[in-house]
């Protein structure tokens, strides 16, 4: 806790989880009521610095206010930057729109750049921190249960292209994560959901008592006691620990997209189009696959993906490729957006598949063939 | 010289400069014949690469058959993506453009993006190949001298925006550099006189013997004998010494801007039009202006910057603002431009301001007002 903040309020509970990339490291903050007190941490983490907050049209009307109320008090110059809601927003038009707008407000190297909103605001906004003067500061405050155990944490930033998901961006860390866990109040309950996939992940990648620790703990964690906190903190400390050890993806990191490859595939199969998937369905979806298809490959057991199946089905995620809504493009055509996404090396597949609970690993020259026929069944045309 | 290379062929002098940046350190080689021999060169640095060649309109149709006829010897697969000559293609939509053609064309992260081309294709595909995926390997094939001694070294890419120069980009290092000295054979005189301000520029920074070697020198580096490869080569490790020391900019890499700060503004405010003024002449008059302002300020004699104007003369570089073709606007306006530039830090000007030849320095806090009746003099309206 920074010094001097939250002395007054010793019942203010705080869980911080510090990401540690020698000169690039920098802390995450989990905790109730950390909106209201913007102001004194970005104060500390770039002291001096000018403000761009961008924002979406969802997220603005209800938590903007909150935060620039707490800059004012703080003395901190801001402008707010809003762009539409929705993963369309992550496209280069907007990027273009807002690096400009940034731009014509003359904010300097030093400056930084904020991101309010969820994970396509903190994308988008990271990758503009990225690109201006070659690198701003930049600053996060996620909105969304799936930004603040996920895509705030780690320094991926980007946008998407016709021809696939986040294949524009850069690596760029914030200077400061402030999760407030207050603001998950304001999320729809299928939002909370999505989000939650992110951290059942966690638990299914390397971390088997975390996972039993959330099919006991669900029902808290719903409705909003710490446990809530807690999980959010140990998601975080997860993914630090993993970006810590490979901030680029060259190795490690790569365990992070368990259940990513499905699920990039159908949300891509989709259109993206958020009323028939978001980006946390595709991801359970994508895990129950990654479980079976491992099973298919002697690799798990079935009860493993048994097990996640159930886990999943109580939270009310999607388990299954026939739960989403309209039609969904033939086998052939999803593997041809699994070739398309990036964790492809040299035209072969890689994917993340698993020995059972909490005990997934890389898996380098999957053959096409055993893909398609594993969809294939999953997927009857 | 990678093993195997030139070794049939004794008298094809090469010089290597290493630029020592950690895990991100790469060669630069110097000599004659190498494009002719890239494809051996680019086999060691990116074993297995894919290449995305890009080119401008002017280099492509001179020198793209010699690099591709030895990219097929190599067996390296490529495709080549032209883009128009001129300053004006380091926009935005350039840089849409040919990021989703690299896309269209499933390259992938371990792929190679090849610039082949002076500045304005080098700092446009960097940025290509820093953002995607979030960065591709990266090869600079630098056919100016300005590419050559400047660009191609330090791995500063980016484009321009109506607010300024440069001002969207990223740092991205190349795997490799081959300067080939034959190929500057091909560039205009004008073209050749604009790189050489940078070279001169090495000199004026910290090397004040250098500076003299050149004013002995110049006839010879003219005509293309010797001495010409080793005034690259000087110049490459000139920039290799200061980026190594501040790859980020935090500090001492300002140095590089002598001359800049004034020659970006003169830019500007010719609305980059090439028939009026290039990069490099901005540079040769900025530098003269700095060495000017330097004097005005009482910290050094005029007797450096008549030394630097004799130079820059012989060479046939313009010394002077009114030397530029058409109407520049006002001091106040060139004044403006400097404020945008982003060598500003919280609306203060920084300079970089000299003792004397070879003994440039980083001064802060310069007062707008003091800047602005030297332009007034320099320039009257």
């Amino acid at each position: 806790m920074p010094k001097g903040i939250g002395s007054e309020n010793p019942d203010n509970s705080e869980n911080i989880v510090s990401v540690d990339l020698g000169d690039r490291s920098y802390n995450i903050h989990v905790g109730s009521n950390l909106l209201e007190r913007a102001g004194e941490y970005i104060a500390l983490a770039a002291p001096g610095a000018r403000l761009a907050i961008i924002t979406d049209t969802n997220v603005g009307p209800l938590h903007l206010a909150t935060l620039t109320d707490s800059l004012d008090c703080a003395g901190i110059g801001w402008l707010a930057i809003e762009v539409p809601a929705g993963e369309k927003t992550k496209c280069f038009e907007q990027f273009h729109q807002v690096v400009e707008k940034v731009l014509a407000a003359r904010l300097e190297r030093g400056d930084a750049i904020v991101a309010l909103g969820g994970g396509v605001v903190g994308d988008l906004a990271g990758f503009v921190a990225g690109v201006i003067r070659r690198g701003m500061k930049f600053i996060q405050l996620p909105t969304s249960l799936l930004a603040q155990v996920d895509s705030s944490v780690g320094g991926k930033t980007g946008i998407n292209s016709p021809h696939g998901k986040n294949l524009i961006g850069v690596f760029h860390q914030p200077e400061l994560v402030l999760a407030d866990t207050g603001v998950l109040n304001t999320l729809s309950p299928r939002e909370f959901r999505a989000g939650y996939a992110e951290v059942a992940k966690y638990g299914l990648i390397d971390r088997p008592n975390f996972f039993t620790w959330l099919e006991e703990n669900w029902p808290e964690i719903e409705r909003g006691g710490p446990a809530r906190a807690e999980a959010i903190a140990e998601s975080c400390r997860a993914k630090a620990a993993v970006v810590a050890a490979d901030e680029r993806e060259h190795g490690c990191r790569a365990l992070l997209n368990l259940g990513h490859t499905f699920g990039h595939a159908l949300e891509g199969a989709t259109n993206y189009d958020s009323t028939r998937l978001v980006h946390g369905e595709g991801v359970a979806i994508g895990m129950v696959l990654a479980y079976k298809f491992s099973n298919r490959l002697n690799l798990a057991g079935p009860e493993a993906a048994e097990r996640v199946i159930r886990h999943l089905k109580t939270v009310g995620l999607p388990t299954s490729i026939s739960e989403i809504p309209g039609d969904v493009p033939p086998a052939e055509k999803l593997l041809e957006y699994i070739a398309q996404d990036k964790k492809v090396t040299k035209g072969e597949l890689n994917f993340i598949l698993t020995n059972g609970i909490g005990q997934s690993f890389i898996a380098n020259n999957i053959a096409t063939s055993q893909v398609l026929s594993f969809l294939k069944e999953e997927h009857p045309s």
